[in-house]
């Protein structure tokens, strides 16, 4: 008798015990554990995750992708750790949507939407890795494509970007300034707003949770808004509409005021039509996705643009897998300024 | 002693007497006299109107642009009937924003934005004069231009349309047949809603007074809509949304179901950036007057479509220049098919 003996690998993973009402709730999340065979198929190969990001799409996508029970969504830097396909070899890193698991075997036939979806990460230099979710990554190809394509911002625009101070918001408007722009930020506290003005350039920069909305834009913008990058929608983004100039473009990137909302009493504001037509506004919303040919385009600029030391990047990193579930809540709490990450 | 005889032309002219308050009353107009001289300075010339028109702009624009007192604002077909300047000899005929006027003399030199401009009335053949005001008009091309340039209609494409019996919705819906769409309605009766498929050739149409728009909706564009040319916004419009494909385009063209409100408490909705981002919804609101360098082109298409039969054009007159106010209010509570017009 042939005694056949498997390694196996100890794999932890976060389970969405249910969907999410209201505010996400720690009780919500279990952590659970797994021993995963290193047999693998021809073709397949073992990751582990390094770095796992924390993002807002994922308390909307939750519901519309996930079944009480599924591994919590999101994605990771991983490296290849064991392999039996010839184009991933050990020690090859990559971004893929695995979900939050510290171990995951991968066949890169088999595709499934965005979960599963995986890309190389990109040369990053002496920068972390963990850039590849954040500035070199989605959230800032998320700015660079959704501000610069939607927006099609001129010198000398004024440019309103809310959440001002989260991962994709804090790229938007140094990308504003770069071009050439009249920023002016929403954040929500005062050591947001601090650092948009004293680190990164914003020219003005407003606590949304104190400051009078409609005062401080007629103040701001005594001759409008051109272009909008709005990451949180709702009441807010209808006063920011209301100062807009003729012709103004707004790109809408998130609604985070409102993803907590309960989907059978979703929150209201005045109606936008009138605004729209007297102002002549012109407004789009994206997923980043759509940019996908030019996916490497967006990163080596928002590298190059790091590199030259005209983007600054900030992370807010929570360390321990096991802490995902906190930093996410947090994160949809504004408890992070710039990007937020779990170290593993 | 030298004795100067002036002729003086009687002249009737509708005020504004205050600003109206949600739906606009018959009291909120003043019909008064005057004596006009007939003497012109060089340059001048007298008008005479013969069709007045009422349209839904002209609610959110009295608030904009007049003060009590004033002249009601609106656009009239009107003939020159006395002269002093060689480019408009009398007999020439004119479209021009003079408002509810019966006898206006006019400085072309001078220029006060809408209030005042004119333009001259296209060659109709042996159509009405009426239809300068309405489908080879401003209401055309607000159909022409809105649609095609802001929805960008391919064949094949599911097309909604609102106020879809009034002067612009009827016409939206004829170009979509026009372009290969498929084209739902929704209208304020279910006389309009026979009108639009018996004799408009919509495909399917819909009273929204008594419909279930979302039922109607899921049924009549199972797989999702690709253009929605939106005249009523409000409520209705959050729901034609939801049913929007990926990538949809809405153009933005008037809000009848919400001119009427109190400024001070305007109507609400649910909030629509999860929307806009999830389905990629692109939405723009619009003046025509932005596509001013190619009126003539707008103007031209339409009257050839009138003359091959592909385009039909339906009025509702109100007999006598007195009976403008009757006529607006009886418009902005959808009394009218088609244009809404008053023959002096």
């Amino acid at each position: 008798m042939a005694i056949k003996v498997v390694e196996m690998v100890h794999c932890k993973k976060i389970l969405m015990k249910r969907h999410f009402e209201g505010v996400p709730k720690l009780d919500d999340f279990e952590l659970v554990e797994e021993e995963l065979s290193e047999e693998l198929k021809d073709g397949e190969f073992m990751v582990e995750g390094h770095f796992f990001s924390v993002d807002p799409y994922q308390r909307p996508y939750s519901r519309q992708l996930l079944s009480p029970g599924d591994v919590m969504l999101g994605s990771q830097v991983a490296s290849v750790i064991k392999s039996k396909n010839g184009e991933y070899p050990v020690g090859t890193r990559l971004v893929g949507y695995w979900g939050a698991r510290t171990h995951t075997i991968v066949d890169p036939k088999v595709k499934g939407g965005m979960i599963g979806s995986m890309a190389p990460l990109p040369d990053l230099g002496n920068l972390c890795p963990s850039y590849g979710l954040g500035a070199v990554g989605m959230p800032g190809n998320t700015a660079y494509f959704g501000f610069l394509e939607i927006c099609q911002p001129k010198e000398g625009d004024v440019v309103v970007v809310s959440g001002a101070a989260g991962a994709v918001g804090s790229l938007v408007g140094q990308i504003a300034k770069i071009k050439g722009c009249y920023v002016i930020g929403f954040a929500g506290s005062d050591e947001k707003v601090d650092w948009l003005i004293k680190e990164l350039g914003f020219d003005q920069a407003f606590n949304y949770k104190t400051a009078d909305w409609d005062k401080c834009l007629s103040e701001a913008a005594p001759n409008g808004i051109d272009c909008y990058f709005d990451n949180v929608g709702g009441k807010f983004s209808t006063v920011v509409r209301n100062h807009m100039k003729d012709h103004g473009r707004i790109s809408v990137c998130g609604a985070i005021s409102l993803y907590n909302d309960d989907p059978a009493a979703p929150s209201q504001a005045p109606c936008a039509e009138p605004t729209f037509i007297f102002k002549q506004l012109k407004m789009e919303g994206f997923l980043v996705f759509r940019w996908m040919d030019r996916w490497m385009e967006g990163l080596s600029q928002m590298m190059k643009w790091i590199q030259e030391g005209k983007i600054k990047v900030r992370e807010t990193v929570t360390e321990g897998f096991e802490n995902i579930p906190k930093a996410f809540i947090n994160m949809l709490q504004g408890g992070n300024f710039g990007k937020a990450i779990v170290k593993a």
